[in-house]
């Protein structure tokens, strides 16, 4: 499918929705929509796509109350405004969208939360993308240096080939926001994995130090927890061109929180895990086991951390022996390190010692 | 000079420091260095860069006492780091010289604002500039697009040009970490303004709306407070290719604060002001009258708000008439506004009807 049938089929799913309530009005009915609980107790793991989806819990959204009815009628306003922004070719923010609806009377959003809510609401009705319906986030594409050639089609529909080494700087490739096969393609490789980094500055510290080009690896920034365009690269990378995923991160419950959210799905977009979730991707570091193994410089938990813990231990997606053994590992240390902890043995030890060690404990020689 | 050559010459200035301090203690001298303190208090106009500096004020870390010893001993050690670091050409992130002090015994630092203030200390201290130390920060590089060839010399040496438009996808040019001439110059352009914008989502709408090709303008993302390599790209940018700096920012009192530290010069940086600032850098938007004129979306000020604005009315930097009137009115409606709050009146209007019209007020017919 192209983009442009891709956007008019999110249009048509969206007026169905419509099309519900108007019947339901029609018919003397008190309209509603129903859309699935999204917490941590309502996902469970989906057997074909190897990632963790939604359950069955609902949650309902009735014109019986009136913040109901008013959210209700913000859904019509804002499938309007979709479908006008796709007929006129544009995309938007989602804070442009919450800003638009100023003009929108009693369909006014009162808060971000909101209209980012409500197109969740929309991607998990439609089964369609956000992205399908022109609506994206305010996150900065994440950058990305290896032996990649990528073909991107411009905002003037030109289509460019990019070298993630050759054609350059040292920042390397900027991730777009939208980033499906429409936009954008993947050529030539010869890379052997995929090394998704939690750090700008342990990303850099590898493109000094040629990891990139010694290891034969795409070296990919997450900039934290990783944006959408971020999740969804990694995945197509890995399922096209065939190549295993290594993350990289800090050792602490937040970094195992965006480790779980490229392999196994995040709660936020549980709908759309098959999208953005590589299952196959593997946890490198920084481990608790890592912290004591290296002696690793260290910071105490707080007391937020030790409950990011306790509830990752409730988690189904951390239900393995790895993560509870290295999760209560963590608790009885009462410990955390970053990446750049490394930095103790030098500028080089992270390339020279602890990856290919740490690869090699993997299986992977590199 | 040649990189090289100013690397080598900061290893000579740092090596004076250890010098003084040798020379204190052979000589039965309780050792001591002087710097300037680095407070709102202390900085003053520099007419001949008409810029913002440090003034006469100075802090004195001797080691008279046990606090001090400390402070000059990791300034031996950091001066060693530093300069080994420059004979095997490598450099290091702030954070990573952090954790090297691991190894430092008595001589490692407690926490990283004080590895980062020595690292400023140092700056100040032997005039120079901390990439000539191969010291960086964590930040990411921002981002550009617009009508020019900028020429980088990559990690392996290799010149390499890019055009800001024609060479990069729909995400720009990433700004690298080091902008020094050594690594990157700027060729051609057709541009007419400059214009540093403040949030990502204004930045890939103007970019969407073509406002780059249309207007002949550079957009710059300043990713909130910019990182240091923006400011020095935008002077440079703004010095040799002669091209005026326009600032687009959100209308609160922290976005005011980036305008003062692209035009001014920061408050923590005021020691290179004169690398960093552009002087001739004028603010376009959202100031409060925009607020008021354009009858844009609002939130309230919240008490960090007032206490922020009042700060700014006693800041020499923002002594002048525009400044003061803007920020007694602001406080007298209580009220902030967006960037993308333009949005109220549709995804064009800040491309066909806001900033044309703003430009044409200060003067910019394009």
């Amino acid at each position: 499918m192209t983009m442009a049938e891709r956007k008019k089929d999110a249009v048509k799913e969206m007026l169905k929705i419509a099309d519900e309530i108007y019947e339901d009005l029609k018919n003397s009915r008190i309209p509603e929509l129903q859309v699935p609980s999204r917490t941590k107790a309502n996902i469970a793991f989906d057997e074909h796509h190897r990632v963790w989806k939604y359950g069955t819990n609902k949650s309902t959204r009735s014109a019986v109350s009136l913040a109901g009815a008013y959210m209700l009628l913000r859904t019509i306003y804002t499938i309007d405004f979709i479908k006008k922004m796709i007929e006129q070719n544009k995309s938007s923010t989602l804070r442009e969208m919450y800003y638009i609806s100023e003009g929108w009377g009693e369909g006014k959003f009162s808060t971000q939360s909101d209209s980012d809510r409500l197109a969740e609401d929309l991607e998990i009705l439609t089964k369609k993308l956000r992205e399908d319906m022109s609506l994206r986030p305010e996150e900065d594409g994440a950058r990305v240096m290896g032996d990649l050639v990528v073909e991107e089609i411009t905002r003037k529909g030109e289509k460019r080939k990019i070298h993630c080494q050759d054609d350059v700087g040292d920042s390397g490739y900027s991730i777009p926001y939208n980033v499906e096969k429409e936009k954008l393609k993947f050529k030539e490789t010869n890379a052997k994995i995929i090394m998704a980094v939690e750090t700008g500055g342990m990303f850099d510290r590898l493109v000094e130090n040629g990891f990139d080009e010694k290891r034969n690896t795409i070296l990919v920034h997450l900039k934290g927890q990783p944006a959408r365009s971020t999740r969804r690269f990694i995945k197509r990378l890995n399922e096209e061109k065939n190549l295993p995923v290594i993350v990289f991160t800090d050792g602490d419950p937040w970094s195992y929180r965006i480790f779980a959210s490229v392999a196994y799905g995040a709660i936020k977009t549980a709908h759309i895990s098959e999208y953005l979730a590589t299952p196959s991707a593997e946890f490198l570091g920084v481990t608790p086991s890592d912290i004591h193994n290296y002696d690793l410089p260290t910071d105490d938990l707080t007391n937020e951390d030790i409950s990011a813990l306790k509830s990752e231990l409730s988690d189904p997606r951390f239900h393995d022996e790895f993560w509870e053994n290295e999760i209560k590992l963590q608790l009885k240390m009462g410990k955390k390190s970053e990446q750049q902890a490394l930095a103790k043995y030098g500028l080089d030890y992270v390339t020279d010692k602890y990856l290919p060690e740490k690869l090699s404990e993997m299986g992977y020689e590199m």
